[in-house]
């Protein structure tokens, strides 16, 4: 047994509540247990200089965690000058896993910016992130849409992601910050609401992974995944339709 | 009649939140108006190389914006690589502001940083920052009591913060964004609760101003750090006390 | 009676010599006591991308100290890579005061450049940047109002800055590196001719101050500004006349 | 049949010639194809600060492509001034995969930096660095053995990588660079000579992908892997020994 | 008699080997003793900003070593974040020695830049990249003179360059790192084809050397670039006559 | 006849005051024609980490010029966030130049930092820069000697430098900026009182220069720097004697 009471393939309670900032185009405030992420979409009507001339839109990324999200206080990034290399990893994983469920020829030359903002740390912070910024992202597009008239909703199918990882020996899903020190098996799953992997990223640098449990933890992330997206249809209430009906055009 | 409905000398609906946060050793959410800033303080057992062997404490402060706390998304100081002019002299405010109203030979040779990250901006955000700060180090520094029994309690006084400008040819306190971006003379005011001035800074930039407007800008910031600090001691409860006994003390 | 024979109102010996360089469309080398500054004015046909198309022009500094300019010798900003946080708010507090006496359309879409170097610094080395600064963009305007036979001259005011403070319990006037140091109150006032406040900064890091401190500080600021703006007049000779000229047609 | 007849599971033409540095502890440089790296091994007889005090260890690696290593010239970062996210991912792949195959203890408080220097880059140029550098540090560690006759030598398995894809819809081994911008999956497979995985990265950012292509991937990679090993394994002679012998204690 | 048997006129045994890079327009690896530099030259159909208009083209270069080129290992500048002194001295003068024999009308607004990436250092690393990046530079101008019918064609003269220096009291041509290290006196002499000057570089920060000195340095110097020269011909093979044109043209 | 009517080996009006900054261990302002150098030194009772535990002292240089030291404005190094690699150069060259005539273990473990802040520029910066802070540095010397009875005067000969150049197919002695700019050739020439080179280089980047050139060349530097060691002598008085002493010892 898990702390917390939880069972091998349980997430920890999660929430996420949408249009949380006044200003953005989308916004949420995602929370994973003790994990909490402010994630909002900008929607800037051009596009990057490497995508220009294209016809077709730009999602990124941006990551930070407050100094004091943890239990001990990190230095700002903004004050060592330079981004940390597990900074510039994140961000690009999130940008990277949410332009797999967007067509960007249907979102046209604009660009969405999603700034993932971890105001406070229990693990898990990048999939809460990616989670959380898809439903953002959403928001935003769907404001997009209502105001633009776009010809296709660009985007193809739900999106989210969870932590899996080998503890104590045991396979185990969306580990909190003591279960993720302990681990010897650290993988993210990222995953379309289809079942489809977007990213899968196991890292044994502790001890490597046989294949069986290789195929332990990408079994437990396909249901964490689920479970997540089910959350994210909630959120997003009457917008999800948008979503299924492109869904179901691709089948 | 101000939007809102507020008169020239009302401070926006404000509230101050503690234990926000599940790790710093003080923290606070203080609302004020459309502003929103988490506040935490982290103590660290060490002062700074400049400070070192003098048998004194420091106190200092960072402060950031979210990218998208205002109403069009701001570049991270992190990704440019550098801070802005206007937030180090922001965070240099904070710190000396807070430093006016602490014995730091009584706190010891430790370091407490004060974070400021405003999570949502609609104008006076270094002002809210100091007064949430004020109460966020005052709980750090409680529990650095506590665990320490310090000979005597540092904190030598209350301390708040406003900003109060003249829109409209009149002036007016506690500005929101809408009104700074008008105003011709624009003054913060950061006041200990016996009343005594800590820092004033007046800036005409627009339009050089009277010292008969000097003089009503200076009245109304005194009433409304009067109220602020009402509102700190009830967020405070019973630690409060403390202050007032070491300000009864010194009288 | 303070150092060097000086009554509490009483300015240091102060020099403003024009045209010290050969390059610069307007320069001087001002002498405050020891404090000493190199302040050139650098027109520039285009404004900064920020303000381009709105038919206005721009005044901005920049400010720095000679390594040695100090007792003990600094480390270069250069070479540190970037500029403290004390340099930007001096320089962004001499680009605003300027701008407060400069019609900035009639200047017309064209930059003024201001550099202070400090040569040597027994405090004051800001109020002297802002007092030198102003003859030396005074004269740079008047080249372009030669040249360009611009409608109107676009100085609106004198403008020069002092500093005053608290030492041993007594307010005192343009105070040198000495009594800085053992100041509890520090202010800079910053005024135009016709005797309007344009900034008015007061700290009290080490003691919170009165407004009776406060009144008596303003008090002091503002004759020590009318001594300055005299010699500001004598060192411009006939250009004086033009902003003379402007004033009245104000009142 | 892919560009130069290879069949999906064939690797390129790989060679691993050692000892091509004069100075360093170990070198290789290793040509998979067109793709060329060289390899170095450095020694340093103490660990970085986060380390010290442990009795272990540590293994690093930086990677750096030369500007001119591709068809288009890519600035350097020392002249960009930092180092692009993509090099931190490299970087910090690579010395994670090492580490997992090394037995910090037995290594003592050392540190060995593996430099990954590209000099012709044709697709897989982290996989190929991460082959190469495994000699290039088997070599520095055996001189460290023989130098210090290390209780155990500290090796405890053979490591190499290899990247696997999708392209035109069909599962490849070792994609050159023409492959690997067509490919919609891509995935980099990082295994123990025992045919453990150490790390498995797999991104569809063009397309999302099912179970049974990741399936298919992985069992690329794994046959991939074994032919490497078998080249480092000649490319090690004798030393390869002392490996084999570690890996049977430990079964 | 020197190391390696060498006497006081010798050159160390150098070869220059041309299209070692599989993309760059010109291509060559040089090794001078154990110094060894890759040198590519890149062709840019563009000039910098500040050569813009003027029909002009323009040479540039850069210089690096790989982090263990030499006995202990160098920390990366990119991982330091901005280039060295040393490093921006030795890319200058490349750059600045090649622009010399180049007709820069004549190439047109193009930029050629050379990079000059050292992979293994012993001395004379800077004048083993000039000698060799004028051949990868040659090549280059080659290709474009064929691609695009250039009336003339544009390098003027050949180019090399050697180091000098007097060890243990007797002069001595091409110092490798053990005798460079013990020079008392240092001097890079960079030569045309037609033997003259087009930088002498001399410093004797051990020991002031005299007039005579001087004279016996340079003289060793024009013997050793002479030789060089007929190594960059052997290298050039047919494109060289196209040089010994244009400088019979010249002369 | 050249501007200013001055012969070809005249060099320009060049004064040297002593004690021109309140603060430095000694200090000098030298023009050169309109070129204005202000040298100061520093003395700090420490060496860097590179050479402690020698029993060796430092010398080290700095350089800058003030943004409008010349006829346009140029950027701050300080704003730019690095230093060019032509004020690198310079820097290197003055801290090579003066160690060459120190004993350094005469001197002990103390380093000496001359900043060498150029106020106003007209060609020559650097040699102005040197011959400058030679004075500089005796005068700070002087005053070590004086207060720690050193057993040998440091310093073992004068140093001064000059720029000479092919203008107009003539050579020259002190270019000024508009020599400089049409010198089809430019060599800076540093030497002893004695006679002795320290440096020289050389650079035709304009177009090759001969063996009899460079004769020429040498010539007229030789003579610049005996005339400006005379001045020297002039402005150091009695410490002149003691460099002398010195000199006539090591003869």
């Amino acid at each position: 047994m898990r702390s917390n009471g939880r069972k091998a393939e349980d997430i920890r309670p999660t929430t996420i509540i949408t249009n949380t900032n006044k200003f953005a185009e989308g916004s949420v405030t995602i929370e994973v247990g003790d994990t909490k992420v402010i994630c909002t979409a900008t929607v800037d009507e051009k596009v990057p200089p490497f995508m220009k001339g294209q016809g077709k839109g730009w999602i990124t990324a941006e990551y930070s965690m407050l100094p004091r999200a943890t239990q001990t206080r990190n230095q700002r990034e903004a004050a060592r000058g330079k981004l940390t290399g597990r900074t510039m990893e994140i961000q690009r994983l999130i940008g990277r896993s949410l332009r797999s469920v967007v067509d960007l020829h249907a979102l046209g030359e604009r660009t969405i910016t999603l700034d993932c903002d971890v105001i406070q740390a229990d693990g898990g912070t990048r999939t809460a992130s990616i989670t959380g910024s898809f439903v953002a992202m959403t928001m935003a597009i769907h404001k997009i849409a209502e105001q633009h008239k776009l010809a296709v909703f660009p985007i193809t199918d739900f999106l989210a992601a969870v932590s899996v990882g080998v503890v104590q020996e045991e396979p185990v899903c969306d580990l909190n910050y003591e279960e993720d020190s302990q681990a010897k098996v650290d993988m993210n799953v990222i995953m379309t609401g289809s079942g489809k992997f977007v990213e899968v990223q196991g890292t044994g640098e502790e001890s490597p992974f046989t294949r069986d449990e290789l195929n332990q933890l990408l079994a437990l992330g396909e249901q964490g995944v689920k479970q997540l997206v089910e959350l994210q249809r909630s959120a997003l209430g009457a917008v999800a339709n948008k979503i299924d009906a492109r869904v179901s055009k691709e089948a």
